[in-house]
């Protein structure tokens, strides 16, 4: 993670908002970096790590007061580089979703620029760890589909999303931007066979000290109030974890029987490769 | 992050392999657990990080010696937390894609146990980062499909996947535990209706030391080689990320009139309120 004495572009995922879902690399980075150009939805929390040297950018599209353009972004990208400094580009959740990351990574080939993509945990797995469900579940969801609903960050060419291919009982959608218009949603979901009743959540600035959510179906998904963006819709069966609960044996048993259970002891640890405080089964 | 004085179980994403890609909240769990319940594929370089009090179990389906049931684990984890002690239960990549994490959750809640899910990096957006693949791409992908091709993942209700309705040109496929006999997905994907040059790539051990990548395209996928597991197979019109590549214009100005031009200044940033070396545009 050194900086290269020639430069070098960093594009980092910063999660979804908790600078502890940060990882241990962009964390390193943020701390280290001369340069920092990040997006509107990285929170103060995360910006407050920069060194007190860094120059820190608002390029983000939504609170700019200068309508600043992508060739402006990979040209600031691009000419810190080459005076030699570590830049970091901060992109909320993920980088490789919905971050515009193709375009900027572009760029910087395009330039001969060095660079290096830094993942992050998505918005949307964050908000379903909040929620307490698991997007994947034997009994329910054997699929995830990350989808954005806001049309200007479809793909120019696209014909209009065919949620019939896309929503079925044993997929979990993850609709990022979903916007507040949920009456076509509903409607396009409901006519592409999604049940009334199947479960939906709406999640607002997952994992930050504002988090919000909202419970429901999708059949009353157009009386969900105004939450604060970023959201995150989910609509899935595995959402209703609760009716998905199963019942198990009660648990009595001592951590030493428990161990014998498993069959499993340190004597057994002992005489394998790994140390001794290792059990393996 | 405190340990509850009466246990807690962390239901944890360990991330793709590399060390510096767990989150800053997994490094300090795993840090300071007292019980470390892992799955087979987190990498030494991730354990090495606990406690020596620590006890680590394998409790993976894969390389056992015996072979634990999900209930054994379960009982593990209350007893562990009933004893008041600190659990991580440590899963590769995000816990909430393909972990097994809803019947893990789901025993925790009927003993009562208090428990928190640490998102994670998932394995395919590791790969892709890896790989200079952003996942959305406003030219040519637009949705995200996160899948396994491994039968015994499936729910076991479901129907055979139709890959007519997931795979599109304007999507991308992430497909977990693809296993090595990829005549058959070819064959579907095909029959879907995917051109046979669309860009695959197969990604193994993504972001560790071991990391090995092979590019080809759906009809040439049967002469893939076999790489080491866990490996995650992208298929998208994105990957071709060198084809997509696009022409900017040549950069040569310099730092100051890039400033200029985004008609960003310290003066202006001195007189908002963001601290003074802040620049907003």
């Amino acid at each position: 993670m050194k900086t290269a004495s020639n430069g070098k572009v960093y594009l980092v995922g910063a999660g979804p908002g908790d600078p502890e879902l940060l990882t241990v690399k962009a964390h390193a980075l943020i701390r280290t970096a001369s340069v920092i150009l990040r997006d509107d939805l990285v929170p103060e929390a995360i910006l407050s790590l920069a060194s007190s040297q860094a120059v820190i950018v608002n390029v983000g599209k939504r609170c700019g007061t200068k309508n600043i353009t992508q060739a402006e972004i990979n040209r600031l990208m691009v000419a810190s580089a080459r005076r030699g400094l570590s830049v970091v580009r901060l992109k909320s959740g993920d980088p490789g979703i919905f971050g515009r990351l193709a375009e900027e990574r572009d760029a910087l080939e395009a330039a001969g620029v060095q660079y290096e993509i830094v993942p992050g945990v998505t918005a949307g797995l964050a908000a379903a760890a909040s929620l307490g469900v698991s997007l994947t579940d034997r009994r329910t969801s054997s699929r995830i589909v990350l989808i954005t609903a806001h049309r200007a960050h479809e793909n120019e060419h696209d014909a209009p999303i065919d949620w019939r291919t896309l929503a079925t009982n044993n997929s979990i959608l993850v609709i990022y931007m979903p916007g507040h218009n949920f009456a076509s949603l509903e409607k396009e979901l409901r006519d592409a066979g999604l049940p009334a009743d199947t479960p939906a959540a709406i999640v607002s600035r997952a994992s930050t000290p504002d988090q919000r959510e909202f419970h429901t179906t999708l059949g009353n998904l157009t009386n969900a109030p105004r939450l604060d963006a970023p959201n995150i819709l989910l609509i899935g069966q595995s959402l209703d974890h609760a009716g998905a609960r199963q019942q198990t044996d009660p648990v009595s048993l001592t951590w030493d029987s428990l161990l014998e259970a498993v069959d499993v002891s340190i004597s057994a640890a002992n005489s394998n490769d790994n140390s001794e405080r290792r059990i393996n089964s």
